[in-house]
């Protein structure tokens, strides 16, 4: 490329949106057949029987009763200090690590991951991560120059793969001194996948043993759909990121874009873990460095909606019960589709919870357009497909296996 | 500095909060001797002569009577169309230049200023910039690893130091092919300083020239405050941006932290100005991609704001109506403050707009401890102090000169 006023290291084609597209198509199939004949299985965020974003009124409520000059006024650059303390609170549950635990607030949680790969990397080293992933984590390692290397998430017996990701691991340690682990559980995106605590031990033992002088692991927890993921045993993980070597740092994406149905209010932290407290005020230090230098401070409104919420224990209740009620919604939708894949012999991976299940599938692109002859709208990636539980209304999700399997053995025949 | 998990690209020390301070202290003299004793000059946001935020009601009522689905929801990667399309028409006004204009949101105009940092320049290169500056740009320069290079922002006569800015713009092109000029104008921050349209014609002139093959300049504008620098007619610089030669790149720090009384909102727009279609589009695929990697999306109901304001003619003469009232109480205090500093022979930079006046004077910090005394809160920089008119009310406007004037004269004798 011949040299010009765009810097090389930030020359990229323009960020195709796949989800954009076929999300398109499938309002327009809406349009001509009506909204009963279709399946929209292409969003990412909570969606009614009839089509509509569910937006919890206890949030909302609360927004639409919150002072002007609080929406207004400027937030501090770090966060504000009820909003984190509340956060660490939420995101912990009774299964607080026995660490330093600091917190920044951040720009939903893409923040917090962005904030995790500028601070314990340098360029040229690894983020290794499952195969199944969120792709903005593969765009942040081209925008910052980091190496993204991904592993088989799952082993034949739809295990973690710990052996694949201890390979991963060595090879990155074996080429740099940092690497960042990033872990999207409990209730993988896109898969719905949760990593056991069992798993989380052997996990551990290998992370420790690796950490020797001179070699420095991050642990990156995304956890974006753990209010998603259980009745809040899902969160005793947590606790064995309790005393790590001071060389191995802890960080978690917390989000209120799931947990308050707040996509587009863009607030969330990151959470600092570390056994040495000097460390965990100078990861705290960076962090608030990058955000003066990218953003300033965050929606002050997101910051005060958890505040008002968190500390009023009538609004509190409400939310609590918003958030329970489409937890269920969301669990039977995923039964009816899970039931309906055995009956039909689709395979897909387990599901432990969140927005969605994948559907390992050779020719994804091909199947997913397959599909679209039966009116149903899909998101494809790399390995499979992904359904979007957290849009498709029960009744759907019971018939939508058939359609799949059958797709995918017309185009792979 | 020992080897540790924090990369050493990203070790700093925590930012001092030096606003935040001398706000607190100031709030605690408030509380002790009551607000009509106390000048509160700490503050960066519009305030009321009873010591309250400006929230424009024409903006928060429009908060609050809309859809709280379309504020749940997630916005665009790169910001919703009509949002971006209105931005662009309400920041040029009527001066929209000749030449392809492309934009995409950001948090705030913070985020428009690190998008061009980070686009047109690698690491080691240099922003230039006024020795009176917003301190945000030289930390994002120690964030992404460029140069910062302040000159002698003003000459004896209080013009625009084209000469200073001349050298450094020929010493940073000597060193390297890429430079970056940062102007905060019109109505900059700290000083209220406007660089008018013939000085800008010399400055093009400048840039022009030096814009030889090979060599690469960012002109970036920071126009944070434009919508309180006049009555329109500030905006007719706009126009000369039209047709530069294509190693030039100018770009807009648009903000509606101030013009919409929406700090807290976080919403901007980097908008890109280029002779060259091309580059225009590719400056825009490179700051999406930017947006994916660092906050994903911007407060979807910033956006919103904005479009329902700009596209609803009774809602837009009441934002315009808030907006030129609060214009004009500004303005009225500026003229106090201008009126007494000459009757007391205080020198101030010359003031053409915005929220704050600079007074140059020697070791500021003591200055500002000194005004303490008379109970005077006010915040110390580099070259002087900054008064807030933005936060000050019209009387005291008036009595603040012979208090500053009276605290540098007994500091410096």
């Amino acid at each position: 490329m011949a040299k010009d006023i765009i810097a090389d290291h930030a020359r990229w084609p323009r960020l195709e949106d796949e989800i954009f597209k076929v999300n398109k198509e499938c309002k327009e199939a809406i349009k001509a057949k009506g909204r009963d004949k279709v399946i929209d299985s292409t969003l990412g965020t909570l969606i009614d029987d009839d089509g509509n974003l569910i937006a919890f009124d206890s949030v909302y409520d609360t927004l639409k009763d919150m002072d002007k000059k609080s929406i207004a006024g400027y937030g501090a650059i770090e966060g504000n200090e009820a909003y984190l303390d509340l956060l660490i609170d939420n995101c912990f549950g009774s299964y607080k690590p026995d660490a330093y635990i600091k917190a920044v607030a951040t720009a939903g949680g893409t923040g917090a991951i962005r904030h995790s790969i500028w601070t314990f990397l340098n360029q040229g080293d690894y983020v290794i991560c499952p195969n199944w992933y969120w792709p903005a984590y593969h765009t942040m390692c081209e925008e910052f120059d980091r190496e993204f290397k991904t592993y088989e998430f799952l082993d034949e017996d739809f295990n973690f793969n710990l052996e694949e990701f201890t390979n991963t691991l060595d090879f990155a340690l074996e080429k740099r001194d940092r690497v960042l682990c990033v872990f999207n559980t409990p209730a993988n995106n896109p898969t719905g996948f949760s990593i056991n605590d069992a798993m989380w031990d052997r996990i551990l033992d290998v992370i420790r043993k690796r950490a020797v002088s001179g070699k420095f692991i991050c642990i990156l927890l995304d956890v974006a759909y753990i209010e998603f993921a259980g009745d809040g045993s899902q969160k005793k993980f947590f606790q064995k990121f309790s005393s790590l070597p001071e060389n191995i740092i802890t960080t978690i994406a917390y989000s209120m874009s799931k947990s308050y149905t707040a996509y587009g209010i863009r607030a969330g932290a990151c959470i600092i873990i570390s056994s040495n407290e000097d460390i965990a005020n100078r990861a705290f230090d960076s962090m608030k460095h990058s955000n003066r230098s990218i953003w300033s401070n965050i929606t002050h409104a997101g910051m005060n909606i958890l505040v008002d919420i968190e500390s009023d224990e009538k609004k509190k209740k409400s939310y609590e019960d918003e958030l329970i009620a489409n937890r269920r919604l969301i669990e039977k939708r995923a039964s009816a589709f899970v039931e309906s894949a055995k009956e039909v012999g689709l395979i897909h991976l387990p599901y432990f919870g969140g927005f969605f299940i994948s559907i390992p599938c050779e020719n994804p692109k091909e199947v997913a357009e397959k599909l679209k002859e039966k009116d149903m709208y899909i998101v494809a990636n790399k390995n499979g497909l992904r359904f979007a539980v957290c849009a498709v209304s029960e009744e759907k999700c019971k018939i939508s296996p058939k359609l799949i399997k059958e797709a995918i053995d017309k185009v792979n025949k």
